[in-house]
C-alpha cells in the first residue's frame, strides 16, 4: 500500500491522511475548495480545521478527485455522513478497481437507515470484502498533536483490515483488528445519544457516578440492540464502543455532550439548538433513528427513550434520572 | 429485612447506611471510635468522613458491636480490606446466624492474594450463599449527597441479592444483581490499576483518546485474567467493571489518579508517595498481585506491567505509552 487517497480534508480526514504520511504512505488528500487544498500543499497546514498542525511533507493536496485517485492503492473516504452518498456518486467511476476503501464516517444515514458502510457498498458497488471501517477512541485534534491512541479497524475479510492496519500504525497511533463490521457502526452512532444523556446530567450538576452509570447502561442497551442485528457483544466492550464512547462523553469539546449542557438548562430544543452556531450533534438524530429500530425490535433502551422525551417530547431535563432510576429492578443483564 | 447493623462508619460504610435508613431500614453503624457513634447519634453527621452531609434520624450509632449485631436482619461489613480479617475475627461469635453479609471492602488480601468474600468466608465462617458483594461506580460522597448511580449487587444465591436489592433500593441508588461474585471483585480490584495508569498518562499531559484507549485495554486485560480465574465478560462489561473504572478515572479525586499524576513528574515513588499525606493508593499494591497472578496463568497484562515497571523498576513514565505503543499489532481479541 504505497499511495493512498483520502477524501475530504475536515479534520479527521487531514488528521488521518497525516497520519498516513507518517506511516510512511504517500497521501494526496482531496479538498472540495481549491485555496484550500494549495494551503495545505504549499504551507503545509490546514488553515480551517487544524490551524495549529504542520503536516508532513510527504502530504499533499489537490481539489481534482481524479488527480487524487489516480494510482491509489486503497482509498480514505473522510466526507461528512450525510453527504456521504451524493460524494459517493460523484466519485464512483473514479475509484480504482480492487483497492481497499476505509470509511471515516459514522452514523447511520436518515430515512434510510442504512450504516455508513452499506451506503459505501450500495452507491458505489464496492465489495463489502474491500470496505474497512475505521473507529474507535479518535478525538482528531489529540492524535494530530501526536498524542498516543489506539484504534480499531473493522473488515469483514479480517487480511483486509490487517493489511490497512499495518500501512497506518505509527508511535502514536495504534490500530487493532476486528471483523464485526455491524458492531463497529451500530457503537459509533450510538455513541452520540449517550454523550447526549451524559451531557445532561453533567448540565444538572450531577457528578462522576451518574456519567458512569449513564455510559455503563447506555452501552449495555446498545449491545443488546447490536446483537439483535448481528453484532458481537465484545465489540461494545472494545474500543469501537467503549473506547468511543468514553472518549467522547469525557471531552468538553463534544459536540453532543455540549448540546446537552445546553438543554438541561430547560430551554428547550429550539433554543439550545439555536445557541449551538449551527453545528450538529449527531446524538439528536440518531436517538431518533435507534428508537424507531429499538421499537421495531422489540429492545428495551430506556437511556435512548429518556433522550427522545426531552428533545422530542418535553420531558423536563430534570425528571431525566428519575425516569431511569424508576425502571424495574432486574438482575443486570436480563437473558 | 428490617434491622441492618452497619460495621465501619468511614465515608462509604457512613452512606451506605444512609442509603439503607433512606430505602426504609432501621439501621445502626458501628463506628470504633465512641465521640463519632455519639455525633451520628445524637446530631446526624458524620464530622470526621461526610462533613457538609446531613443523615437520617433512623440512623444511629454506637461503639458496641455486640449492641450494633443484636437483632440484625442482615451485617455490612464497611471495614479496610487489609484489616478485615483481624475485623472479623473480633466480630465473628457475635454475627447473627443465616442473616446475608453485605461486603464493601474491594482489593485482594495482601500475602494470600484472597479476595474480601473469600476472606468473609474463611475467617467468618460464612457460607458464600449468604455473601453478597457490593461494587460499582460509587464514589461515596456523591451518593450521600443524592446523586443518581447504578449499582451492583453480586451473590452466587441469586435470591440473596434480590433481597439485599430491595432493601437498599432508593430514588438516588440503583442496585442490579449478578452472580459472578469471581468478576466483581477482579474488576474492583483491577480498576485501581488502570486508574494509576490513567493518572500517569495524564500527569503527561496527555488526552482523552489516550485515557479512553487506556481504560478499554485495561479493561480487556483485566477481563481476559478474570475469564481464567472463573468470572463471566459481561460483568467486565457493566456496572463492577465498565462503570466502576470509569467513574474512577474521572473523579478528580481518586487517590490512584493523583498518585498517578505525580509519578508522571518523574519524582519516583518515595517521593510520590511522600506527597500524599499517608493515603494508600490501593493499585499500587494491586499491580503487584495482579501481576503475580498474570504471571502464574500467563496471562499478557500489558498496562499492568508496564504499571509495575514505573513503580517498582524504574521505567521512565514518559516511556510507559511507548512500552504499549510498541506491543504486537494484533485482531483486538485474540482467542
Amino acid at each position: 500500500m504505497h499511495r493512498v487517497a483520502v477524501l475530504g480534508a475536515g479534520s479527521w480526514g487531514t488528521t488521518f491522511a497525516k497520519v498516513l504520511a507518517d506511516a510512511g504512505r504517500d497521501v494526496t488528500l482531496w479538498a472540495r475548495r481549491e485555496s484550500l487544498a494549495a494551503a495545505i500543499s504549499d504551507e503545509h497546514v490546514n488553515p480551517d480545521y487544524l490551524p495549529n498542525v504542520v503536516l508532513p511533507s510527504s502530504l499533499s493536496a489537490t481539489s481534482d478527485f481524479d488527480e487524487a485517485l489516480d494510482g491509489a492503492d486503497a482509498v480514505v473516504l473522510a466526507v461528512p455522513s450525510q453527504s456521504l452518498r451524493e460524494n459517493l456518486r460523484v466519485f464512483r467511476d473514479a475509484l480504482p478497481a480492487g483497492v481497499p476503501v476505509v470509511s471515516l464516517a459514522k452514523g447511520v444515514e436518515i430515512g434510510t437507515g442504512l450504516r455508513m458502510s452499506e451506503v459505501v457498498e450500495r452507491v458505489g458497488q464496492i465489495d463489502p470484502a474491500r470496505i474497512v471501517v475505521l473507529t474507535g477512541p479518535n478525538l482528531a485534534v489529540e492524535i494530530a498533536l501526536g498524542r498516543p491512541t489506539a484504534s480499531v479497524l473493522a473488515c469483514v475479510d479480517h487480511e483486509r483490515a490487517v493489511a490497512v492496519q499495518m500501512a497506518c500504525a505509527t508511535s502514536y497511533f495504534k490500530p487493532y483488528t476486528i471483523t464485526d463490521v455491524i458492531g463497529a457502526e451500530i457503537a459509533g452512532a450510538g455513541k452520540n445519544i449517550i454523550a447526549l444523556a451524559c451531557g445532561i446530567a453533567d448540565g444538572l450538576g450531577l457528578g462522576y457516578n451518574t456519567a458512569a452509570s449513564l455510559i455503563t447502561r447506555g452501552l449495555h442497551e446498545m449491545t443488546r440492540l447490536g446483537i439483535e442485528l448481528g453484532a458481537r457483544a465484545e465489540t461494545f466492550a472494545g474500543l469501537a464502543g467503549l473506547g468511543d464512547l468514553v472518549a467522547t462523553c469525557w471531552s468538553p469539546l463534544s459536540r453532543n455532550r455540549r448540546l446537552g449542557n445546553r438543554l438541561a438548562t430547560g430551554v428547550g430544543l429550539e433554543a439550545a439548538l439555536a445557541a449551538s452556531d449551527g453545528q450538529v450533534a449527531e446524538g439528536l438524530v440518531t436517538c431518533r433513528s435507534v428508537r424507531d429500530l429499538a421499537l421495531r425490535h422489540r429492545i428495551d433502551m430506556p437511556i435512548t427513550e429518556s433522550v427522545y422525551q426531552v428533545c422530542y417530547r418535553h420531558l423536563p431535563p430534570g425528571q431525566m434520572l428519575g425516569y431511569l432510576m424508576d425502571q424495574p429492578h432486574t438482575p443486570e443483564v436480563v437473558a
